[in-house]
């Protein structure tokens, strides 16, 4: 839970730890068998008092995803080198965030046992997670083309282009490895990609 | 259906009479509804000849997906212009190929009723499809590494990737246009950064 280690559960606020009750039934059994009961259960509140934060169990799993991608994207661009080109930081932020959500405890269980719950957030719309990644790379691109640094673009479609591009690396990269490459030859590939398609 | 529009329904195979058959079944109801016994009823046969060409209902969705994503790839790129620059016309059949899937039928059938189907696609194989076209953009790779217009590096490395960063351009396009991004400028960043990432 990286930044949030060095807190004491109990100091902590009670939603925290609601969620964190949720995230260990999720790694468990999985979204689709854990209940309200059991986060109540296993943060020592009545079901009412789960119930009261979080009506159903859909607006639990996207307030759980959207605090674990986000202490995931601020903890892995936090650990980035500075780097005085913004096409290059751009790109290597953009496979670091790729890498570590490929990584994430939480994504690898939600996939192995219940993909269909990340459907909505391919086919019908952006999370609030990815919107924040969008307008976190938006920026990017809007400060690296005042310094000549990023080729000239809606910010905005640039910003949704690299992440779609990126949708394959996160999901599928261990379908196109084997017969010699490795997920970081497709790593590689996808930061000259970017790195390269956002140069002046 | 493209090339084989101008194909009497008599003088087809069989076994592509069949596949007609399991592709309107498709469309009509979507493939969770679609029976065996149906595909046969189409077809104007019995069970057991259906049953004897596809043992089970994923098989003869397999064989159809091929049929059709191998007749949208061959009819796409017969209809690209000819290019002599290999980086970008790579980067334009790409595009091409992801824009008509797209917009293919069954595709979006598939997508609107029974995205489930594709899951296995993204998280655990590659599909024959898939392979086909990395093959296919593998030796385009190594052609125009021979001639100096693509960049060196492990040609099936690069066609994975490429491959990959398509994908969400293929499933996810429509989760990020609005705010002033249409398609067709996702499309266009696509182009940009595959032809920039595969020049020398």
């Amino acid at each position: 839970m990286t930044s949030l280690r060095h807190i004491g559960r109990s100091e902590r606020p009670a939603r925290d730890l609601y969620l964190d009750a949720a995230r260990e039934c999720l790694l468990d059994v999985g979204w689709r068998r854990t209940t309200l009961t059991e986060v109540a259960r296993r943060s020592g509140v009545s079901r009412m008092t789960i119930y009261r934060a979080w009506p159903d169990m859909p607006t639990l799993l996207g307030d759980l995803m959207t605090r674990e991608w986000g202490e995931l994207v601020a903890a892995t661009l936090a650990a980035e080198p500075t780097d005085d080109d913004p096409a290059r930081a751009l790109a290597h932020a953009l496979v670091a965030v790729t890498r570590a959500l490929r990584d994430n405890e939480v994504f690898v269980r939600l996939l192995e046992l219940d993909p269909d719950l990340l459907l909505p957030y391919l086919l019908a719309r952006r999370g609030r997670s990815q919107q924040a990644i969008i307008d976190l790379l938006a920026a990017q691109v809007t400060a690296g083309q005042a310094t000549g640094g990023i080729r000239a673009g809606d910010p905005t479609a640039i910003a949704r282009s690299v992440v779609l591009a990126a949708h394959g690396f996160v999901l599928s990269a261990q379908t196109m490895v084997g017969d010699g490459v490795e997920p970081d030859d497709l790593d590689a590939e996808l930061a000259l990609l970017v790195e390269r398609g956002l140069r002046p």
